[in-house]
């Protein structure tokens, strides 16, 4: 069983912190918002895979309170980068291994610069999951994560996907960290971008307007494009299939319920949007890399506004 | 000196009526909410090219009220397209001609059917104008008219400059109608477009941002390349030039002061916006035509969703 710190215990970090902690291992939450909620309550996934009830679950406010962990599973906000290494830092020991469970391009790469590439994952989420009132957590649909190494290493691979062997949780492996970023992005892109900037949408609404469901393929064949130009640059063999990707995400986005994109969420209540890490980076990339992505461009633009408006409000 | 009707006493008409009755025309002007502030304190014109104030301007509640003109200003918004028929019927007899000062593409061809198309004009007013308090518009930069005919026949265009021959209103010659609608829809569609779906933001933030300024011209470009096969549909010989249209409009845009185009202020103030002639049409007959325009339907499709939940709330 390992020793394992959750940093930043949003929707993300408490439903896969639970799942480990059913497993067995022994789980920290870092919290904040929800510190007290969970102290007297505990904390409670609601679940389409089956509810799960932390009755007492070791909570801290200080990473210091944790201490060095086996694993550290960061699911900050992708806008919390630069608190990151601080929140973190408390929490590794020099056999820590770190997996980076954050929307975005680019954030293992901080981590390596602070504390070593050898130690650093990336985690893709790929799930339908909302914090509830304070303690509660839905986890609505899907739910696989895909693991990958920062330096694509297989044996470190390997212990990163039995830290989840036991747990109610599918994982994937990454043979290519930049790849499945890049794969993520295909969907957090158009969906989380167009359910902004159409207004507060819902993913559903996005793909019932004809010409935003259009828009979404030539979204992905974009990011695609940019992603293998990318991957190109770091030396590597994986590519994107843009055209199977679109067809992929858009009918496994049908099949979801009505869903709020976490960056929609942030968008009507008006907090600050992940655009740097989803958006920005990406758009950097492609420009540097020569890449046309006129509508990643737009969409990159209108979110940096909108952004700036929800940040000055 | 000409009798003539302004049917749709906003901020367009209101500006281009008082300054035909600045010069000697007998204007009439159908009004809704700023009628009893025009019947106490006149009509405010507060004007870059000289303020001018009409002590006692001819209003009315309803169009019989004005009965037959020679000339009838329609500048409704192209949201109320489906008014326009009643609205300004009254005010047609067998000699009258028709001037329609709205945004947005297929508008007079609504005019053709209703009244026949031999007295419909189109006029272009590429300026910057708002309405203040009830009574009260500001006239802020530009103002120039571009005046074509339906059927471009140049005799008519004469007699449609004469009438503003004597007026403080400087007047461009349209040899093409529809030329003249695409270059118009060339500022409009980006401008209107992204002031609305970046947030609510005014033309100079536009432009400041890298990637929404990219995005104008890669608009203009889309945008006069369905103009272009929209002309050659149509068998006329007038062609726009999207690389030099693009460049005009984006140094002369640069010049205004913060300007809010009235789709934005409509966007704000939670009314519904010009969403279908500005942007629906002109990609309907992309599609029709085979033209690629990917970032006009994805802001059609951002224009269109953010226009339902303002009719919804």
């Amino acid at each position: 069983m390992s020793r394992v710190a959750v940093i930043g215990a949003g929707a993300v970090g408490c439903y896969y912190g639970a799942r480990l902690a059913e497993a067995g291992h022994e789980v920290h939450f870092l919290m904040r918002r929800d510190f007290e909620a969970v102290r007297r309550d505990g904390l409670h996934i609601l679940s389409k895979d089956g509810d799960v009830h932390l009755a007492r679950p070791d909570v801290a406010r200080e990473p210091s309170a944790i201490g060095p962990a086996d694993w550290v599973l960061c699911a900050l906000k992708a806008t919390a980068v630069e608190e990151a290494r601080a929140l973190v830092a408390p929490c590794v020991g020099p056999s820590t291994r770190i997996l980076v469970l954050m929307n975005g391009l680019g954030l293992e790469d901080r981590f390596a610069a602070w504390f070593g590439a050898e130690r650093v994952f990336g985690g893709l989420a790929f799930t339908c999951i909302n914090r509830g009132e304070p303690g509660v957590v839905h986890h609505i649909d899907y739910g696989p994560v895909t693991i990958g190494h920062l330096l694509d290493d297989p044996g470190e691979v390997d212990i990163a996907l039995a830290l989840w062997a036991g747990a109610k949780v599918e994982t994937v492996r990454a043979p290519s960290l930049l790849a499945g970023r890049w794969t993520k992005l295909c969907w957090n892109i158009p969906f989380n971008g167009l359910a902004v900037t159409a207004g507060g949408i819902t993913t559903d609404r996005v793909l019932a307007d004809p010409a935003l469901r259009a828009s979404v393929t030539a979204l992905i064949l974009e990011v695609a494009a940019a992603g293998n130009a990318d991957l190109a640059a770091h030396g590597g063999t994986a590519r994107l299939d843009g055209e199977a990707t679109a067809r992929n995400m858009v009918a496994a986005t049908e099949a979801m319920a009505a869903y709020r994109p976490s960056t929609m969420i942030d968008f009507v209540e008006g907090r600050p949007m992940e655009v740097a890490a989803i958006f920005e980076e990406p758009l950097r990339r492609a420009s540097a890399l020569g890449v046309a992505t006129p509508l990643l461009s737009m969409l990159t633009g209108q979110m940096r506004s909108l952004d700036a408006r929800a940040r000055v409000s």
